[in-house]
């Protein structure tokens, strides 16, 4: 521990690291990556939850794969959801979002979406899996196969105190062992099954489904993410509430995406996506419109369910003080059967402000 | 001049200044505005051209005309070109950019673009003018009715040495009996005419024209500006090589004043517009992808014609000196007629960069 010591006490001096409170007591948690641990690393005395690191994106399936990926590997769905790590603290299981803040709602809510038997078989594990439904705090947007509430879709396995990922084999028969909730697997395929992949990624842009991520099937082995050209159409589509606070390249990187995916494809194949791509933001700014009309501001309700209210509260203070794009306003926080239902919306403040400057007639120097 | 002299050396101070040669010999350049002093202001010794000061934009033509503008007003139609400043100093007219600089191919074709005996009619004052045409070396696009080479549009008249602009009844009188080629005037009009406005834009929008400035007619009267939605779509759609360097808000701007056109003028009247919208993206960036594929690079090719060929020369190295975002490349200076034909190319790093990796099938962290 020497070695974490000395690296944290550095983390320190360069302000990337900050204490955080959850009700078991205190943890350090990393703001950015430092020396070799990834942004979002949480750390409690000596055992350390390592962040979930970036996974590369490839926007050309035929080259991207050929390039990345090397001898045999997976390919798994992508979820459009957050990201979450599992895991053990002394007698405490927690779900860590992407930033390594204790998440009040996925914690809360962990007994419903998995066997947490698991952790008492393999205490020293780490589940990797993404949050999707309609109903979270977080993501504006749902795979269409969730359509209630929350499910939790495992994808990776870490173990405390270690980077990297148990090798896909060793995963796979944990998921199976466990029955743990998992995302769908498709393979193992080498390069020359292109064009099985690129059928599984038709069918999933069929579906209105996110995309793939490939994993080479050695341990430590790359991986890459591919999404299909329904996801980053319907990414601009329920994003348009927020679009001036996105980071700059939230719509053009979507939009190269999209040209490179009917590059690929060809444009027989993707003539309805001109279409798409123009009603996504049209449409998406006339809803925008006739909200701010109706209520005075722009924002997104958000709905989640909780077994213990105050998590509730804890939720919500923990986004008002994560996001200061937003405006957070409770709307109700309900006993609904066995569980506690919250509404509340996150309030666009700068497109608040504009819209109401502009429909006024006011004047934009641009 | 002590109170110019003072300004100026605060200016210099806060390094908002800069030196620049012109053929004729040294002048300071304003690069920021600085104590009521506008960007672009050139300074030669006690002359002064004062920079053009930025005309504020309104998206809701009904509101937008009540709210900023009072009593009698006309609107000037909106050119699609660069902005220029032309000016006698000394024994010579020189032609400057919005920035501020000489520019040497405007200047070069003064003789061609404007009586220029109405500066020795005239020498105090300065033409605030639109250049026009497929033929720039600044501008992608162009008015679909300057069909060659480049054509000026006076559209406001300044005195040297003094802020703000003649009135508009002068300038009207000036250029009627000068013959300037001035930008179409519609009016005058009082916000009661909002019909007759927008049944001009509706025109200007179905010719592919760019839009109206609005001006009140009395003196230092407010102005603003409206772009029709054609404007905005195909401000996109000609800009897509550059994609990666423009600002930010370049696409979310034109998107949002889309979807407030449609949101005034009723979504039965704007029917293809999305699909306009999403062709200017995905139609701009195949066209890109094909000239990637053709020529491993992703430029535009602009020409421009000189009497003066040393001209065609000071303009790249302008350029260069200017835009950092882009490589110049000369592709040939040949004598056409009586004047010299330069064609070059901007080449867009960022973007020949970027399709270079992605098409290889590089990945990308986002």
């Amino acid at each position: 521990m020497a070695m974490l010591d000395k690296t944290l006490r550095a983390a320190h001096e360069h302000r990337k690291v900050r204490r955080e409170h959850y009700p078991g007591g205190e943890y350090l948690r990393l703001t950015d990556g430092f020396q070799g641990l990834p942004r979002g690393t949480a750390i409690f005395g000596e055992t350390l939850v390592y962040g979930y690191p970036q996974v590369g994106r490839i926007v050309r399936l035929d080259q991207g794969l050929r390039e990345q990926i090397q001898g045999s590997f997976w390919a798994e769905e992508k979820i459009d959801g957050y990201n979450v790590r599992i895991a053990r603290i002394g007698d405490r299981v927690l779900a860590f979002t992407r930033g390594g803040f204790d998440c009040p709602f996925t914690t809360d809510r962990l007994p419903d979406l998995i066997d947490l038997s698991f952790f008492e078989a393999h205490p020293d594990l780490v589940l990797c899996a993404e949050a999707a439904g309609p109903d979270t705090p977080y993501v504006v947007g749902h795979p269409p196969h969730v359509t209630e509430d929350v499910r939790l879709f495992v994808f990776d396995i870490m173990r405390l105190g270690a980077p990297g990922f148990l090798p896909l084999s060793e995963k796979y028969a944990l998921v199976d062992t466990h029955g743990l909730p998992a995302v769908d697997r498709f393979g193992p395929f080498t390069a020359r099954d292109y064009g099985k992949v690129r059928d599984i990624l038709r069918e999933l842009n069929e579906k209105g489904r996110e995309g793939l991520v490939f994993k080479e099937d050695r341990p430590n082995g790359r991986r890459v993410k591919y999404v299909t050209a329904d996801s980053s159409v319907t990414d601009i589509e329920v994003n348009m509430h927020d679009m001036l606070q996105l980071p700059p390249a939230y719509f053009t990187g979507r939009i190269l995406r999209l040209a490179l995916f009917e590059d690929e494809v060809g444009r027989e194949a993707t003539a309805e996506l001109a279409g798409r791509l123009g009603e996504a933001f049209l449409d998406g700014l006339s809803e925008t419109l006739e909200q701010f009309r109706r209520d005075r501001r722009v924002y997104d309700t958000f709905r989640c369910r909780f077994r213990d209210p105050a998590n509730a509260a804890r939720l919500l203070e923990r986004i008002r003080r994560s996001d200061r794009r937003v405006h957070v306003s409770q709307r109700r926080l309900l006993k609904e059967g066995d569980l506690y239902l919250l509404e509340f919306d996150k309030v666009y403040d700068a497109m608040t402000g504009l819209l109401n400057h502009l429909l006024k007639g006011g004047v934009v120097y641009d």
